[in-house]
This record gives structure tokens, C-alpha cells and sequence, in this order.
């Protein structure tokens, strides 16, 4: 197994095998870049390009693609500058290499502490796309809902569901979320109710980075969507179950959502999730041929949720599922997507919609955990919860697990603010 | 009344009351940059800027703001930047004064032949927004999809509906809709079809680009939410209602309406529709407080559309309604879209949703106008129409009728091509 010099804790997300992209910037001032995190480390991919050791044909046509503060440029290059890239700083950082290792003046330029940087959201996000694609949560919001018999849609295993998201609204991974205004729906007849969110939740989702893209009027076939996918982050679709059940009839969610939308700071390449690759679950009916596909297209990233709330002493886990339970896999989503010419443009972000499994311990919602507030969740020390509370701090975290290592996605966390008083 | 020392034909939409702004390429090559469309004319800002003719402190602080691709740094500067521009592009063209009348080596430079440029998107549109605020257009949809006895969901009178729209489809004005392909729902049971649309669409809409905008967490008051909207564009949301029947629920339209949606080229400023500022219609049941106005918020601008087929001799107009008829407003759209803290950016677009009257022959949408396909146009010629064919062209038209003068959008135009074989 490959190692690198760079010292990484045994339980780390981020091995010399996973190597995840983010947007960082100095807590002592600079303007934001690219890096490449490493156990506890950031590699500056800006200075090693300043450097000079990117010495391949496509990021040296591709100068100052890492001196930005997102990482659309990179994004946007494909798969062959993207495995340039990986292979370049595998060497690098790899134990057996001298390039770096020896190179004392530059590791101190080119290597920082994680303590002493901020991350950024890794990509300026032009469509957010939101998909809904666990059979399981689609079932139990509409058994919640609807029909307990047939709890889904006509649609739903025909298609991948998604609607469109707010992207001016995607937060990076620490910054506070407000308790937001809105209006609910009246209990029988009269005025609707206006004030701060009584059930603000949180959902568990994996997003996909876009690359290239596709031209408008083009479509992206089901065997090539995973060339127009960069990477994957864990993002948390921040929901108020009571704003949203009064206003999306008949258009869908909008400001039940659009409050904020927290994403993981490192970007996973599909690189580094081929070991983890597996079969979806099985689809009947079988789809329509735009969304057949022969090689498997699921991954097998296990996925926590911890909730802490003010007064508790550390974190509960209260969620633990797995991406590989996904009914609609990422490149029937891409295939989905494109098939009407609708286009993708690199930094696009595609969620998965809430990831849940087939039991009560692995629901990606309060909404679901709780049903709608019915049961409330009892967390250690004996505090209960149907939705937030202010104070609450969420936490998501993924990773897959290898032989002796894991490529993980770190942690995404986002605490609840009180609402404007 | 002022005149401008350009000549304008007396019907054009385009006097020295409107002065729209808009982003150009010259035919010849040239950076795509912004103008003022005066009668047949484009005036180049950034020549006017290179000139030294822009005296004023806000725009003198924010040099460079007219060379660029969009108006979006334009339009972040807000009200008074705005305000200082108008008043001086209106002096500059005004018959009564010689600074550009009198220089003909600036008139050379700075004024363009409209037939001589090419129009582009005028910004680069972040978030999408599509509201759903006329009244007839909802309890027409409700009454053919629904229950033609109560049309209207519960929520529709209390909020302004509006749902996130996709924005790398959107189209500058003359760029043909190629017909897309998707899934629609089966006739009883069994799998769905696939294959081009068969009842594509056209929706009349007006659509607001937003100014400053709004930090995320804060809310925008109704009273000031217009000082956030720079000015107004037409806006065809081609629509595919089949696909969009068939994977609208639960969580609303998607590819029904991501594969392009077209925008005017002018944007007319608010203060250009000063004098053709109205009252809406009526509010039942009173809004809630956050949605109350007290100024008049609507605006009369008549509106049409026009048809015409391949085979025909000219185009046919099969709709004329009002924006004042329009029951939400843009100020409420605004207060409403914010009121989670949401926040807004420069250059986002706030689209009305099809903008229906009462009669069919002002209905905005051939959905309506064709009772979903039960009770086909006939045109001019004989020909019929339940919804676009191959080869259609659509014409969108709107002005405000002054005094002696129109305050117009011009036209917005596309055409019909083939599915993809």
C-alpha cells in the first residue's frame, strides 16, 4: 500500500489514497486557491504549479487554473487533466518521493496545517440541482403524507425526480444557519400563521461536482455522465417542514429550502471512490433505455448524522446509512438531466436528495426520525427531539472503508441561530 | 416633451423616455460591452465612459462598469448610480444639447446601427425565479389539470408561488428552441413513452432583474423591494407539458422547462415605467403584514404574442393582455422571495409567470388558449394550432402607451427547430 511522507492518523478520511480537492484560504491573509488535503495538511497546488512540478501537458496548458477561488476552472479541464493532476500529486506526496520530501523551503511555502486555513465552498455553484432519488425517504415522506398503501408517485421508479435549488443560498460547512420566517399553512380554513419555523430539519445527501458540462440542445448518454462528474461532497439541504408543506403545491419546494444549503469543504474525485464502486440496488421496471446501464454506477460510502444539542455533553449519532442504498444512481441522474438538452456547466451541483435506509436508525430527516413530530427522538442525557432546536449542531460525515484505510469526505457541520428577533 | 437629436420612428418602442440598457457585440468583432438602445440606434456606454462624459461620483467610483459582458456590476450599484447614468445619457441625447450632437468623431465611435450588433443576454442570470402570480393563468392550469370548481390550491391567495427556474438555459432573444426530448406518462398503466415533446409551449411572461440585492438572513421590506429591481425584461419559459404532466409531482416543474427559456434584450428601467405605474387588482383576503403595500406596485404594459408557421405570410397575434392585471406583485414577489432570508444577487431574474386575462384571446400560454389541445386556433390562412409545430416562430411584444410616445421591450423571438433525430 502506498504511503506518503506526509504523517496521517490511522482513523483519517484523508489518506494518500483519497487526495480530495477544496478551496482554501490563509488565516493569516492571502487570496483564496486550490489545495489538496493530506491528514491534517493542505498541499497549495498554486505554489506547486508556481513551482513548476506540474510538468504535464494539460495543466500546463491550463496555467493559473489553481490560483482561483473556485475550482470551476479545474473542473472544466475533464477526466485527463483531472487523473494529470491526481497522479502528479500522488507522486509527490508519496514516501519514496524526494521531489517535495526533500525539498525543505518549498514544503514550508506549499504545505498547511489545517488549523490555519479557512475553507471555502469549493465551487462558484451555477445550477443546484436537488434529486430525490432514495426509494425509501420518497416512500416514507409519502406514506408521511399521502397514501400509507402507496406511499409513491406513478413517476418515481420511472424517473429520477429532482427539482431545481437555490444556489445563492449554498454555505460552506461551519457558517451558522438562521431559523427562517415564513409562512404555514392555516389548521382548518382561516388565516395562514407567519413566524419563525416550527419544524426546521436537516437532510443527509451526497452532491456531485460537474466538469465539463454538455451544450445546450445536447444530451449526455448514461455510459459517459461519470466523464462529466469531478467529484463528491456531502451536503445538508437545510428544510422547514412547515413552510415547505403550505407552498409547494402545485410547484414544488421553494422558500422551505432556499434558507440554506451547507456543503463539505473537499471534493472527492471519482478516482478515489473506484475501489468503492458497486452495484445499485435492483430496478423494477426495468427503465427506459436512456437510463440503462451496464457497469455499476452505485458507491459504497457509509454516511453519519450527530446532533448535539446545547446543553449535551458531546455529539449523538443519530443516523447511519449508506449512499449504495440509492435507488437512482448518479449517472442515470447526469443521463436524466441532459436527455431534454438541458445543459450542465462546470461547478453545477447535483444532490442526491435525502439518503435513507430501510430502517428507523437509518433516516436521512427529523422528519422522518421523528414522523413529523409524532415520536420524538430521545438523545443521551435525556433530551428529546422532534425537529431543531436553536443551538443545534448537525453534523454530517461520510467515508468508504478500504483495507486498512478510508477515503473519506471529513465533516460537514452547520449550528442553528436563533431567528431575527 | 423631450426629444432626442436621434431620429425615432413614431412607433418605436425605444424614445428618449425608455433608454433600455442592454449588452451588444459589434458585427464586426469587438468585446461585447453595454448600450443604450435609442430608435434604431445603440449608444456604447463604454465609449461615452472612455469619453470622460460620465461625471458623476457613482460612476466615476466605479470605472469599467460599461465594459463588460453583463450589466450585472451595473446593476449592483443601486439606485442612485443608476439614477446619475440615466440623467446623463438622457442630457447627452437630448435635440437641446451639443455634447455628442456636436462631436462627430464620438458619434462615429459611440453610436451603432442596431442592424450592425449583435444582442446578448444582458446578465448573467445566478438564480432563476419563476413566479405563478397571474391569477387566470393559475385558475385556468387549475381548472384543466384540477377541479374547475375550486381552481386555485389553498396556499395560492396567501403567497406569491413561485418555484427555482434553471438559468444556464436561458436564451438571448433570436436563438431557435430545438424541441426536446423526455418521458411522458402512460395512457392507462404500462411504461411510459419516450420521445420529442408533442405539446410544446410558449408562456408570455415579464421578468425583473434584480439590483443590490440582499445579504443572506435578511429580509427585504415590501416597501423597499423595488431599490432592488433595476428593470424589466420579456420573458418566454418554453414549456414541454407533456414531460412536465408527468414529472411535476410532488416537487415540480424540471426538464418540462429547463431545456430554454428566452429573455428580451432590453431591460427598461424602473424609472422609465415611472409614469405607467398602477394599482393591481384587488386583494382578497388581505395579505398578511409582510405582503401589505401602500404605494401602487402594478404596471400597465400591454402585451401580445405573435405566431406564425412556416407557411404563413406573417404572423398571426393570437394573445393581447395587460401586466396590470398580474396579482401578485413585483414588490410582494420580492418581500415574499426574501422573508427566509434568501438572499438575492445582482443580475438574478424574477420571472412573473405566464401572464393571463380573463378572455381566451388573452390568454398567455396555448395550454390555455387551446383548452390543453381539446379546441385547436385557428390562423390566418387556415391553418390550426394546438401547440408549436416545427418551424413556428414566436414573437413576444410588450410597451407602455405614453402620451404621443411608447415605452417599449421590442420584441422577443424564437423559433421552433426540429427534435433531434
Amino acid at each position: 500500500m502506498i504511503r506518503s511522507f506526509v504523517d496521517v492518523p490511522a482513523d483519517s478520511h484523508f489518506p494518500i489514497q483519497n487526495l480530495p480537492y477544496g478551496v482554501f484560504s490563509p488565516h493569516g491573509g492571502g487570496d483564496p486557491r486550490v489545495g489538496v488535503r493530506i491528514g491534517d495538511w493542505v498541499l497549495d497546488l498554486a505554489e506547486i504549479a508556481d513551482a513548476g512540478l506540474f510538468t504535464g501537458p494539460y495543466l500546463i496548458a491550463a496555467d493559473g487554473v489553481f490560483a482561483q477561488p473556485s475550482l470551476n476552472a479545474f473542473m472544466s479541464l475533464g477526466r485527463q487533466a483531472w487523473q494529470e493532476a491526481r497522479e502528479m500529486v500522488q507522486r509527490l506526496l508519496n514516501a519514496d518521493s524526494a521531489a517535495l520530501q526533500g525539498n525543505e523551503a518549498l514544503r514550508q511555502r506549499a504545505l498547511w496545517r489545517i488549523d490555519n486555513v479557512e475553507m471555502q465552498v469549493p465551487a462558484a455553484v451555477g445550477d443546484y440541482t436537488d434529486f430525490y432519488s432514495s426509494r425509501e425517504h420518497a416512500s416514507n415522506v409519502g406514506s408521511l403524507f399521502r397514501d400509507p398503501d402507496n406511499p409513491l408517485l406513478p413517476n418515481w421508479l420511472h424517473l429520477p425526480v429532482a427539482y431545481h435549488g437555490r444556489a445563492s443560498s449554498i454555505v460552506p460547512s461551519g457558517q451558522g444557519v438562521r431559523r427562517p420566517f415564513g409562512q404555514r399553512g392555516p389548521e382548518k380554513g382561516g388565516a395562514p400563521h407567519f413566524g419563525p419555523t416550527e419544524k426546521l430539519d436537516f437532510e443527509l445527501e451526497v452532491g456531485a461536482f460537474v466538469g465539463p458540462g454538455n451544450r445546450l440542445g445536447e444530451r449526455v448518454p448514461v455510459e459517459e455522465a461519470e466523464r462529466h462528474i469531478f467529484g463528491l461532497v456531502l451536503v445538508n439541504d437545510w428544510s422547514a417542514r412547515d413552510i415547505q408543506a403550505w407552498e409547494y403545491r402545485p410547484l414544488g419546494p421553494f422558500l422551505g429550502k432556499s434558507f440554506a444549503t451547507t456543503v463539505s469543504p473537499w471534493v472527492v474525485p471519482l478516482a478515489a471512490l473506484e475501489p468503492f464502486r458497486v452495484d445499485g440496488p435492483p430496478q423494477s421496471p426495468e427503465p427506459l433505455p436512456y437510463l440503462r446501464h451496464e457497469e455499476p454506477c452505485a458507491f459504497d460510502i457509509h454516511l453519519e448524522v450527530r446532533l448535539q444539542g446545547e446543553g449535551m455533553a458531546g455529539p449523538a449519532t443519530i443516523t447511519r446509512t449508506n449512499l449504495r442504498h440509492l435507488y437512482w444512481r448518479l449517472c442515470q441522474q447526469v443521463a436524466h438531466h441532459t436527455v431534454n438538452g438541458c445543459n450542465l456547466r462546470p461547478g453545477d451541483l447535483l444532490a442526491s436528495g435525502t439518503v435513507s435506509g430501510s430502517e428507523p436508525g437509518s433516516y436521512g430527516s427529523l422528519l422522518e426520525l421523528s414522523r413529523n413530530g409524532e415520536r420524538p427522538l430521545t438523545l443521551p442525557g435525556g433530551e428529546t427531539r422532534t425537529f431543531l432546536e436553536d443551538g443545534d449542531t448537525v453534523t454530517l460525515s461520510g467515508w468508504c472503508q478500504g483495507d486498512g484505510y478510508r477515503v473519506g469526505f471529513g465533516e460537514l457541520t452547520g449550528r442553528v441561530l436563533p431567528a431575527h428577533p
